[in-house]
């Protein structure tokens, strides 16, 4: 089944506790991508770059067969950039600085050829934008969102009427807590969920990531690695396994949704093994099954 | 199988956003027995009061056939006080006063009739008295001790022995990076490991628990409340039911472990319901293998 995906692309410079990386490929619709694409094509990329975004990106997206017919190149325009420095236990990070360029006046535009996408995943972008992209697409079988504390805070109108729109969020966990005003997981899973979405799922982090459904609550642990090397685009890898995995099997049952969710933790496990995108840029399907399959293994317990 | 319980015995002046308790019953051996004492009997207790101990609870470990004959008071003695604050979040917490009182010079005497008990738990209480049990019993099945930051920062060469005694350490997360000086917890806990005990159980407050073996490496949820009135004791409870349920079924195998994690998870999940030890005052067995039943299903996803 077709994915669409909509985020932003970008240049990240990445400091952590392990190295140092510049003008590395990055952004919210890339991580989403590359990890959806190892389940199902075609996976379809909305997003903005500058004509300063480096040609082996672009090739790099091609030929993995993802489709960019809707990333838009702007002429004289400069790619969205970001800068980060990790502390010593990677769960706490400083934003050294952050250029918008283009993607100030990103106006997601969706190719014709993508309207009539089944699966959809909006990154974390401003919640204006999300609803203008559903706005433009055909009823898609099933839409996810990201968002974060700078729309919650800035757009709280916007992000509740998304809310309404899309069948589960994505959330961090300190996000959550904010969304809902309780700092109480289960009681801010269970507000969300009466804020719209058929599900929720929370991530966090080190901690793994809890699925809530109005019948079903499940929690995934994340993987037990020794060596990370850098967390960044962990999250949206995540969410790129989960909503890959959905298409793959076009099967939206709580069920499902919690093997999607193993899958989610498990792209991002091998994610934050290596810098940047280097962790998602070229696994096997059957390293993915087997990491699958040892996940399962970690909370399992036999009667 | 006889279960030996050494640890504080105390009087706690709790406050949480939920409400506020004055001189409840507290203690990590107080904790530790009730928890256990649902699964195997005896449990014998070590520990020492003043005489300011209310009769009323002695009565009640008596009247739950808890062993107390280790239990000593001393004649004009105040027993051990403790009063703390949780923040809005339960996550953190002030103390407001510690009174030792007779915990001061705490020094464990084993009655003769508690040195052939097959299961032991060491409270977190100084790692020279925990060795000093440990001399006075015969060669009991299983070891299990706690620790905590003031011990590790305060005598960590009496720490290193002890670690060098036990078959398993449970122990906070922020105190497992501090003992293995490492902020990921995985290869914290495969540090802690090289310290000598066969497990370590990592205990993560809301984000459940985790345990290592050599072999084997375990994630348990916790479990989803949305009424959490005090997490006082939770620890100590987990510890309970974690060494009440190896006692019971006399299983030292990492499969019984697990189990034994998520029995230990289901008694403190009752604990935190409610304020001081009223959460683990009355409990029917069934309730507890109900619950212990859904916890496994938090995890669990069919193939």
């Amino acid at each position: 089944m077709s994915i669409l995906v909509v985020g932003s692309v970008a240049l990240d410079n990445i400091e952590t506790p392990f190295g140092k990386k510049d003008n590395a490929v990055g952004g919210s619709a890339v991580y989403i991508a590359l990890a959806a694409n190892y389940f199902t094509k075609p996976v379809r990329v909305v997003g903005v770059v500058g004509d300063d975004f480096p040609q082996e990106y672009i090739d790099l997206l091609d030929v993995k067969m993802i489709d960019i017919e809707g990333l838009r190149v702007i002429e004289g325009g400069k790619t969205f950039r970001w800068g980060g420095r990790y502390h010593y236990d990677l769960n706490m990070r400083d934003t050294l600085f952050t250029e918008l360029g283009v993607f100030e006046n990103f106006d997601p535009v969706i190719p014709d050829s993508y309207k009539r996408s089944m699966y959809v995943c909006l990154g974390n972008i401003d919640p204006v934008l999300q609803k203008k992209v559903l706005l433009q697409i055909d009823k898609p079988r099933l839409v996810i969102c990201d968002t974060m504390n700078y729309w919650i805070e800035g757009k709280p109108d916007d992000v509740a009427e998304i809310l309404k729109l899309v069948d589960g969020l994505l959330i961090n966990d300190s996000e959550a807590r904010m969304l809902a005003s309780n700092p109480n997981l289960i009681i801010a899973a269970n507000a969300i969920l009466e804020m719209g979405p058929r599900f929720v799922i929370i991530k966090k982090g080190e901690h793994g990531a809890l699925l809530a459904t109005k019948e079903t609550i499940f929690f995934a642990p994340a993987y037990p690695l020794e060596n990370i090397q850098d967390p960044t685009g962990a999250g949206d890898t995540f969410a790129g396994g989960f909503i890959g995995w959905l298409a793959r099997t076009d099967d939206v049952s709580d069920e499902n949704l919690k093997r999607a969710v193993i899958y989610a933790s498990t792209l991002a496990s091998f994610c934050v093994e290596e810098f940047g995108i280097d962790g998602i840029r070229d696994l096997s399907y059957l390293s993915i099954q087997d990491r699958f399959r040892e996940f399962k293994n970690l909370s399992h317990v036999s009667s």
